[in-house]
Protein backbone atom coordinates (compact mmCIF):
# COMPACT_ATOMS: atom_id res chain seq x y z
CA UNK A 1 0.00 0.00 0.00
CA UNK A 2 1.35 3.38 -0.83
CA UNK A 3 0.88 6.10 1.91
CA UNK A 4 1.42 9.84 1.26
CA UNK A 5 1.63 12.52 3.87
CA UNK A 6 2.05 15.89 2.80
CA UNK A 7 2.57 19.46 4.61
CA UNK A 8 5.10 22.12 5.45
CA UNK A 9 8.78 21.65 6.98
CA UNK A 10 7.35 22.13 10.75
CA UNK A 11 5.71 19.93 13.05
CA UNK A 12 2.42 21.93 13.57
CA UNK A 13 -0.83 20.10 12.63
CA UNK A 14 0.58 17.24 11.32
CA UNK A 15 3.41 15.64 13.80
CA UNK A 16 1.12 13.60 15.91
CA UNK A 17 -0.04 11.36 12.14
CA UNK A 18 3.85 11.38 11.72
CA UNK A 19 4.38 9.85 14.82
CA UNK A 20 1.62 7.74 14.68
CA UNK A 21 2.54 6.23 10.68
CA UNK A 22 5.87 5.37 12.68
CA UNK A 23 4.38 4.35 15.64
CA UNK A 24 2.89 1.37 13.67
CA UNK A 25 5.73 0.84 11.51
CA UNK A 26 3.84 2.15 8.60
CA UNK A 27 5.80 3.29 5.60
CA UNK A 28 4.70 6.82 3.89
CA UNK A 29 6.05 9.18 1.64
CA UNK A 30 6.88 12.51 3.79
CA UNK A 31 6.63 15.21 1.85
CA UNK A 32 7.19 18.74 3.31
CA UNK A 33 6.65 21.69 1.45
CA UNK A 34 8.89 25.22 2.97
CA UNK A 35 6.89 27.49 4.46
CA UNK A 36 8.26 30.21 3.10
CA UNK A 37 7.83 29.61 -0.26
CA UNK A 38 3.92 28.69 0.37
CA UNK A 39 1.37 29.24 -0.74
CA UNK A 40 2.77 28.02 -4.06
CA UNK A 41 -0.19 28.73 -6.70
CA UNK A 42 -0.95 25.16 -8.71
CA UNK A 43 -0.14 22.82 -5.67
CA UNK A 44 -2.79 24.71 -3.33
CA UNK A 45 -4.87 25.11 -6.60
CA UNK A 46 -5.08 21.05 -6.77
CA UNK A 47 -5.98 20.77 -3.13
CA UNK A 48 -9.58 19.90 -2.12
CA UNK A 49 -9.93 23.15 0.13
CA UNK A 50 -6.92 24.79 -0.63
CA UNK A 51 -4.91 23.62 2.63
CA UNK A 52 -2.62 21.20 3.86
CA UNK A 53 -1.69 18.70 5.36
CA UNK A 54 -3.37 15.95 3.06
CA UNK A 55 -3.29 11.95 3.32
CA UNK A 56 -2.99 10.11 -0.01
CA UNK A 57 -3.51 6.38 0.31
CA UNK A 58 -3.27 4.38 -2.97
CA UNK A 59 -4.23 7.54 -4.68
CA UNK A 60 -7.39 8.11 -2.06
CA UNK A 61 -7.05 11.85 -0.97
CA UNK A 62 -8.09 12.76 2.38
CA UNK A 63 -7.73 16.87 3.72
CA UNK A 64 -8.35 17.82 7.33
CA UNK A 65 -5.77 17.09 10.42
CA UNK A 66 -7.98 15.63 12.81
CA UNK A 67 -9.64 13.24 10.16
CA UNK A 68 -6.32 12.00 8.94
CA UNK A 69 -4.75 11.58 12.59
CA UNK A 70 -8.04 9.21 13.37
CA UNK A 71 -8.04 7.12 10.16
CA UNK A 72 -3.87 6.72 10.96
CA UNK A 73 -5.03 5.85 14.31
CA UNK A 74 -7.33 3.19 13.79
CA UNK A 75 -4.73 1.83 10.95
CA UNK A 76 -1.99 1.03 13.90
CA UNK A 77 -4.13 -0.15 17.28
CA UNK A 78 -4.62 3.51 18.37
CA UNK A 79 -8.35 3.78 18.30
CA UNK A 80 -10.64 1.63 20.57
CA UNK A 81 -14.35 -0.19 19.26
CA UNK A 82 -16.41 1.52 21.44
CA UNK A 83 -19.09 4.15 20.36
CA UNK A 84 -18.81 5.69 23.71
CA UNK A 85 -14.74 5.38 24.07
CA UNK A 86 -14.17 6.88 20.79
CA UNK A 87 -16.32 9.85 21.51
CA UNK A 88 -14.48 10.52 24.64
CA UNK A 89 -10.99 10.52 22.80
CA UNK A 90 -12.86 12.78 20.10
CA UNK A 91 -13.47 14.91 22.68
CA UNK A 92 -10.24 14.44 24.46
CA UNK A 93 -8.80 15.94 20.62
CA UNK A 94 -11.11 19.02 20.03
CA UNK A 95 -10.47 20.08 23.62
CA UNK A 96 -6.72 20.12 23.45
CA UNK A 97 -7.51 21.79 19.49
CA UNK A 98 -9.35 24.39 21.23
CA UNK A 99 -6.15 25.35 23.27
CA UNK A 100 -3.77 24.96 20.31
CA UNK A 101 -6.50 28.08 18.43
CA UNK A 102 -5.90 30.29 21.46
CA UNK A 103 -2.00 30.04 20.80
CA UNK A 104 -2.44 31.98 17.29
CA UNK A 105 -3.32 35.60 18.24
CA UNK A 106 0.17 34.86 20.75
CA UNK A 107 2.01 33.18 17.66
CA UNK A 108 1.40 36.40 14.88
CA UNK A 109 1.40 39.07 17.11
CA UNK A 110 4.60 40.94 16.00
CA UNK A 111 4.92 44.24 18.57
CA UNK A 112 6.93 42.63 21.62
CA UNK A 113 4.81 44.35 24.38
CA UNK A 114 2.06 42.97 22.94
CA UNK A 115 3.33 39.48 22.42
CA UNK A 116 4.77 39.32 26.53
CA UNK A 117 1.15 40.40 27.33
CA UNK A 118 -0.43 37.39 25.20
CA UNK A 119 1.78 35.20 25.99
CA UNK A 120 0.98 35.71 29.88
CA UNK A 121 -2.98 34.86 28.85
CA UNK A 122 -1.72 31.61 26.99
CA UNK A 123 -0.37 30.38 29.64
CA UNK A 124 -3.33 30.61 31.90
CA UNK A 125 -5.12 28.86 28.92
CA UNK A 126 -2.60 26.24 29.04
CA UNK A 127 -2.76 25.89 33.16
CA UNK A 128 -6.86 25.77 32.61
CA UNK A 129 -6.39 22.66 30.07
CA UNK A 130 -3.21 21.17 31.34
CA UNK A 131 -4.72 20.89 34.91
CA UNK A 132 -8.18 18.90 33.18
CA UNK A 133 -5.82 17.24 30.90
CA UNK A 134 -3.92 15.89 33.81
CA UNK A 135 -6.90 14.99 36.06
CA UNK A 136 -8.52 13.12 33.10
CA UNK A 137 -4.91 10.84 32.62
CA UNK A 138 -5.25 10.40 35.91
CA UNK A 139 -8.36 9.19 35.74
CA UNK A 140 -7.39 6.52 32.56
CA UNK A 141 -4.40 5.49 34.28
CA UNK A 142 -2.45 7.53 32.04
CA UNK A 143 -3.91 8.19 28.69
CA UNK A 144 -6.96 9.95 27.73
CA UNK A 145 -8.38 6.55 27.40
CA UNK A 146 -8.05 3.66 29.58
CA UNK A 147 -4.86 2.66 27.23
CA UNK A 148 -2.39 4.54 24.71
CA UNK A 149 -4.57 6.18 21.59
CA UNK A 150 -4.30 9.12 19.36
CA UNK A 151 -5.51 11.71 22.22
CA UNK A 152 -2.49 10.83 24.11
CA UNK A 153 -0.57 11.41 20.47
CA UNK A 154 -2.23 14.50 19.68
CA UNK A 155 -1.52 16.06 23.51
CA UNK A 156 2.24 14.82 22.81
CA UNK A 157 2.63 16.45 20.07
CA UNK A 158 0.88 20.05 21.21
CA UNK A 159 3.37 20.12 24.24
CA UNK A 160 6.09 19.92 21.75
CA UNK A 161 4.92 23.06 19.79
CA UNK A 162 3.61 24.88 23.23
CA UNK A 163 7.02 24.36 24.34
CA UNK A 164 8.82 25.40 21.43
CA UNK A 165 6.76 28.66 20.74
CA UNK A 166 6.61 29.98 24.88
CA UNK A 167 10.42 28.75 24.53
CA UNK A 168 9.71 27.00 28.53
CA UNK A 169 8.66 23.46 29.30
CA UNK A 170 4.76 24.38 30.11
CA UNK A 171 4.71 20.23 31.48
CA UNK A 172 6.80 20.41 34.00
CA UNK A 173 4.26 20.73 36.72
CA UNK A 174 2.42 17.59 35.47
CA UNK A 175 3.39 14.72 35.94
CA UNK A 176 0.92 12.11 34.14
CA UNK A 177 1.07 14.32 31.28
CA UNK A 178 5.38 14.36 31.13
CA UNK A 179 4.87 10.20 31.52
CA UNK A 180 3.11 10.18 28.57
CA UNK A 181 5.66 11.71 26.85
CA UNK A 182 8.51 9.63 27.65
CA UNK A 183 6.41 6.81 26.89
CA UNK A 184 5.88 7.74 23.38
CA UNK A 185 9.50 9.15 22.53
CA UNK A 186 10.67 5.73 23.95
CA UNK A 187 8.42 3.92 21.35
CA UNK A 188 11.08 2.22 18.73
CA UNK A 189 9.04 3.69 15.85
CA UNK A 190 9.29 7.33 16.88
CA UNK A 191 12.38 6.69 18.82
CA UNK A 192 14.13 6.19 15.10
CA UNK A 193 11.57 8.92 13.84
CA UNK A 194 13.32 11.48 16.41
CA UNK A 195 16.81 10.44 15.46
CA UNK A 196 16.40 10.90 12.15
CA UNK A 197 14.78 13.82 12.28
CA UNK A 198 17.33 16.91 12.67
CA UNK A 199 19.42 14.97 10.22
CA UNK A 200 16.61 15.24 7.61
CA UNK A 201 16.29 17.47 4.74
CA UNK A 202 12.95 19.21 4.17
CA UNK A 203 11.59 18.51 0.94
CA UNK A 204 10.38 21.36 -0.82
CA UNK B 1 -31.46 5.24 28.59
CA UNK B 2 -31.90 8.42 30.01
CA UNK B 3 -30.36 11.25 27.26
CA UNK B 4 -30.14 14.86 27.89
CA UNK B 5 -28.51 17.39 25.70
CA UNK B 6 -27.56 20.70 27.30
CA UNK B 7 -27.22 23.91 25.32
CA UNK B 8 -28.63 27.25 24.69
CA UNK B 9 -32.08 28.48 23.19
CA UNK B 10 -30.85 28.70 19.93
CA UNK B 11 -30.05 26.36 17.08
CA UNK B 12 -25.68 27.12 17.02
CA UNK B 13 -23.88 23.97 17.14
CA UNK B 14 -26.57 21.67 18.76
CA UNK B 15 -29.32 21.79 16.15
CA UNK B 16 -27.82 18.65 14.07
CA UNK B 17 -27.51 16.84 17.20
CA UNK B 18 -31.12 17.49 17.83
CA UNK B 19 -32.23 16.50 14.51
CA UNK B 20 -30.19 13.43 14.58
CA UNK B 21 -31.49 12.88 17.68
CA UNK B 22 -35.01 13.28 16.31
CA UNK B 23 -34.30 11.32 12.99
CA UNK B 24 -33.43 8.14 15.19
CA UNK B 25 -36.60 8.73 17.35
CA UNK B 26 -34.34 8.52 20.90
CA UNK B 27 -35.89 10.58 23.50
CA UNK B 28 -34.11 13.23 25.62
CA UNK B 29 -33.77 15.97 27.27
CA UNK B 30 -33.74 18.78 25.87
CA UNK B 31 -32.30 21.35 28.08
CA UNK B 32 -31.86 24.80 26.82
CA UNK B 33 -30.25 28.01 28.94
CA UNK B 34 -31.12 31.85 27.93
CA UNK B 35 -28.16 32.73 26.15
CA UNK B 36 -28.84 36.30 27.32
CA UNK B 37 -28.11 35.09 31.15
CA UNK B 38 -24.95 33.30 30.28
CA UNK B 39 -22.47 32.68 31.68
CA UNK B 40 -24.37 31.52 34.89
CA UNK B 41 -21.37 30.88 37.26
CA UNK B 42 -22.41 27.94 38.89
CA UNK B 43 -23.42 25.50 35.22
CA UNK B 44 -20.37 27.07 33.74
CA UNK B 45 -17.74 25.49 36.51
CA UNK B 46 -19.72 22.44 36.58
CA UNK B 47 -18.74 22.50 33.13
CA UNK B 48 -15.87 19.69 31.90
CA UNK B 49 -13.92 22.68 29.79
CA UNK B 50 -16.63 25.60 30.75
CA UNK B 51 -18.73 25.65 27.74
CA UNK B 52 -22.07 23.99 26.02
CA UNK B 53 -22.89 21.95 24.53
CA UNK B 54 -22.60 18.88 26.56
CA UNK B 55 -24.81 15.48 26.14
CA UNK B 56 -25.45 13.25 28.89
CA UNK B 57 -26.33 9.95 28.46
CA UNK B 58 -27.15 7.26 32.01
CA UNK B 59 -25.22 9.92 33.74
CA UNK B 60 -21.69 10.05 31.66
CA UNK B 61 -20.76 13.12 30.26
CA UNK B 62 -19.43 14.11 26.50
CA UNK B 63 -18.65 17.62 25.23
CA UNK B 64 -17.71 18.89 21.98
CA UNK B 65 -20.06 19.28 19.50
CA UNK B 66 -18.33 17.32 16.85
CA UNK B 67 -17.84 14.55 19.13
CA UNK B 68 -21.15 14.32 20.49
CA UNK B 69 -22.85 14.64 16.86
CA UNK B 70 -20.54 11.49 15.47
CA UNK B 71 -21.73 9.85 18.82
CA UNK B 72 -25.48 10.20 18.24
CA UNK B 73 -24.69 9.24 14.67
CA UNK B 74 -23.74 6.03 15.55
CA UNK B 75 -26.73 5.18 17.66
CA UNK B 76 -28.87 6.56 15.20
CA UNK B 77 -27.42 4.42 11.25
CA UNK B 78 -25.83 7.85 10.55
CA UNK B 79 -22.22 6.52 10.23
CA UNK B 80 -20.81 3.85 8.36
CA UNK B 81 -18.23 1.57 9.72
CA UNK B 82 -15.97 1.41 6.83
CA UNK B 83 -12.43 3.81 8.55
CA UNK B 84 -12.09 5.23 5.30
CA UNK B 85 -15.59 6.27 4.68
CA UNK B 86 -15.68 7.54 8.36
CA UNK B 87 -12.59 9.23 7.60
CA UNK B 88 -14.02 11.28 4.54
CA UNK B 89 -17.25 12.35 6.79
CA UNK B 90 -15.01 13.62 9.36
CA UNK B 91 -13.00 15.61 6.88
CA UNK B 92 -16.45 16.66 5.10
CA UNK B 93 -17.65 17.53 8.78
CA UNK B 94 -14.76 19.90 10.07
CA UNK B 95 -14.66 21.46 6.26
CA UNK B 96 -17.94 22.45 7.37
CA UNK B 97 -16.92 23.83 10.61
CA UNK B 98 -13.98 25.53 8.84
CA UNK B 99 -16.70 27.96 7.09
CA UNK B 100 -18.52 28.27 10.40
CA UNK B 101 -15.80 30.02 12.07
CA UNK B 102 -15.22 31.94 9.20
CA UNK B 103 -18.78 33.48 10.06
CA UNK B 104 -18.10 34.74 13.53
CA UNK B 105 -16.24 38.05 12.63
CA UNK B 106 -19.11 39.03 10.61
CA UNK B 107 -21.22 37.81 13.40
CA UNK B 108 -19.92 40.27 16.19
CA UNK B 109 -18.98 42.77 13.97
CA UNK B 110 -20.98 46.19 15.52
CA UNK B 111 -20.61 49.26 12.93
CA UNK B 112 -23.06 48.80 9.96
CA UNK B 113 -20.33 49.65 7.19
CA UNK B 114 -18.08 47.16 8.52
CA UNK B 115 -20.69 44.59 8.82
CA UNK B 116 -21.55 45.01 5.20
CA UNK B 117 -18.23 44.39 3.93
CA UNK B 118 -17.41 41.40 6.36
CA UNK B 119 -20.79 40.22 4.54
CA UNK B 120 -19.50 40.19 1.57
CA UNK B 121 -16.15 38.37 2.27
CA UNK B 122 -18.66 35.14 3.79
CA UNK B 123 -20.56 34.95 0.62
CA UNK B 124 -17.38 34.75 -1.39
CA UNK B 125 -16.43 32.10 1.25
CA UNK B 126 -19.60 30.63 0.85
CA UNK B 127 -19.42 30.49 -2.43
CA UNK B 128 -15.98 28.83 -2.32
CA UNK B 129 -17.46 26.09 0.04
CA UNK B 130 -20.61 25.63 -1.10
CA UNK B 131 -19.60 24.89 -4.89
CA UNK B 132 -17.01 22.02 -3.15
CA UNK B 133 -20.12 20.33 -0.94
CA UNK B 134 -22.52 20.44 -4.03
CA UNK B 135 -19.46 18.54 -6.21
CA UNK B 136 -18.85 16.33 -3.12
CA UNK B 137 -23.14 15.72 -2.94
CA UNK B 138 -22.99 15.06 -6.98
CA UNK B 139 -20.42 12.27 -6.67
CA UNK B 140 -22.17 10.40 -3.83
CA UNK B 141 -25.49 10.77 -5.23
CA UNK B 142 -26.78 13.30 -3.24
CA UNK B 143 -25.14 12.37 0.18
CA UNK B 144 -21.31 12.95 1.17
CA UNK B 145 -20.84 9.55 1.38
CA UNK B 146 -22.76 7.67 -0.46
CA UNK B 147 -25.85 7.51 1.47
CA UNK B 148 -27.38 9.74 4.34
CA UNK B 149 -24.71 10.41 7.19
CA UNK B 150 -23.96 12.80 9.82
CA UNK B 151 -21.96 14.95 7.56
CA UNK B 152 -25.32 15.59 5.59
CA UNK B 153 -26.87 16.84 8.84
CA UNK B 154 -24.36 19.09 9.68
CA UNK B 155 -24.38 20.54 5.96
CA UNK B 156 -28.54 21.41 6.37
CA UNK B 157 -28.14 23.05 9.52
CA UNK B 158 -25.45 24.85 8.46
CA UNK B 159 -27.20 26.24 5.96
CA UNK B 160 -30.06 26.98 8.56
CA UNK B 161 -27.15 28.93 10.01
CA UNK B 162 -26.03 30.89 7.39
CA UNK B 163 -29.76 31.62 5.68
CA UNK B 164 -30.45 33.10 9.25
CA UNK B 165 -27.53 35.05 9.93
CA UNK B 166 -26.98 36.44 6.51
CA UNK B 167 -30.67 37.04 5.91
CA UNK B 168 -30.78 35.63 2.54
CA UNK B 169 -31.12 31.99 1.11
CA UNK B 170 -27.45 30.72 0.14
CA UNK B 171 -28.48 27.20 -1.43
CA UNK B 172 -30.35 28.27 -3.71
CA UNK B 173 -27.55 27.67 -6.33
CA UNK B 174 -27.15 24.38 -4.95
CA UNK B 175 -29.47 21.95 -6.29
CA UNK B 176 -27.99 19.01 -4.88
CA UNK B 177 -27.85 20.87 -1.38
CA UNK B 178 -31.20 22.35 -1.69
CA UNK B 179 -32.33 19.12 -2.09
CA UNK B 180 -30.64 17.13 0.76
CA UNK B 181 -32.35 20.18 2.81
CA UNK B 182 -36.06 18.87 1.29
CA UNK B 183 -34.90 15.59 2.14
CA UNK B 184 -33.83 15.61 5.62
CA UNK B 185 -37.19 18.55 6.14
CA UNK B 186 -39.32 15.31 5.19
CA UNK B 187 -38.17 13.13 7.60
CA UNK B 188 -41.04 11.70 9.97
CA UNK B 189 -38.99 12.50 13.44
CA UNK B 190 -37.50 16.05 12.09
CA UNK B 191 -41.02 17.22 10.92
CA UNK B 192 -42.24 16.30 14.20
CA UNK B 193 -39.69 18.43 15.47
CA UNK B 194 -39.77 21.59 12.95
CA UNK B 195 -43.81 21.08 13.44
CA UNK B 196 -43.84 22.27 17.17
CA UNK B 197 -40.63 23.91 17.63
CA UNK B 198 -42.02 27.23 17.14
CA UNK B 199 -44.61 26.49 20.15
CA UNK B 200 -41.72 25.24 22.05
CA UNK B 201 -40.57 28.18 25.03
CA UNK B 202 -37.09 28.05 25.65
CA UNK B 203 -35.76 26.11 28.99
CA UNK B 204 -33.87 28.57 30.82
Amino acid sequence: MSRKLVYFDITGYSEPIRYMLHYGGLKFDDVRYNMQEWPIKEIKDSLPYGQLPIYEEDGRVLNQSIAIARYVASQTGLLPTDPWEQAKLDAAVLNIYDLIKKLATFFYAQDPEEKEKLKKQVLEDVDYYYSRFEKELHAGGGYFGGKLSWADFILVNTTELLNLQLNQTVNTEYPAITALISEIYANPGVKEYLANKQSSAPVS
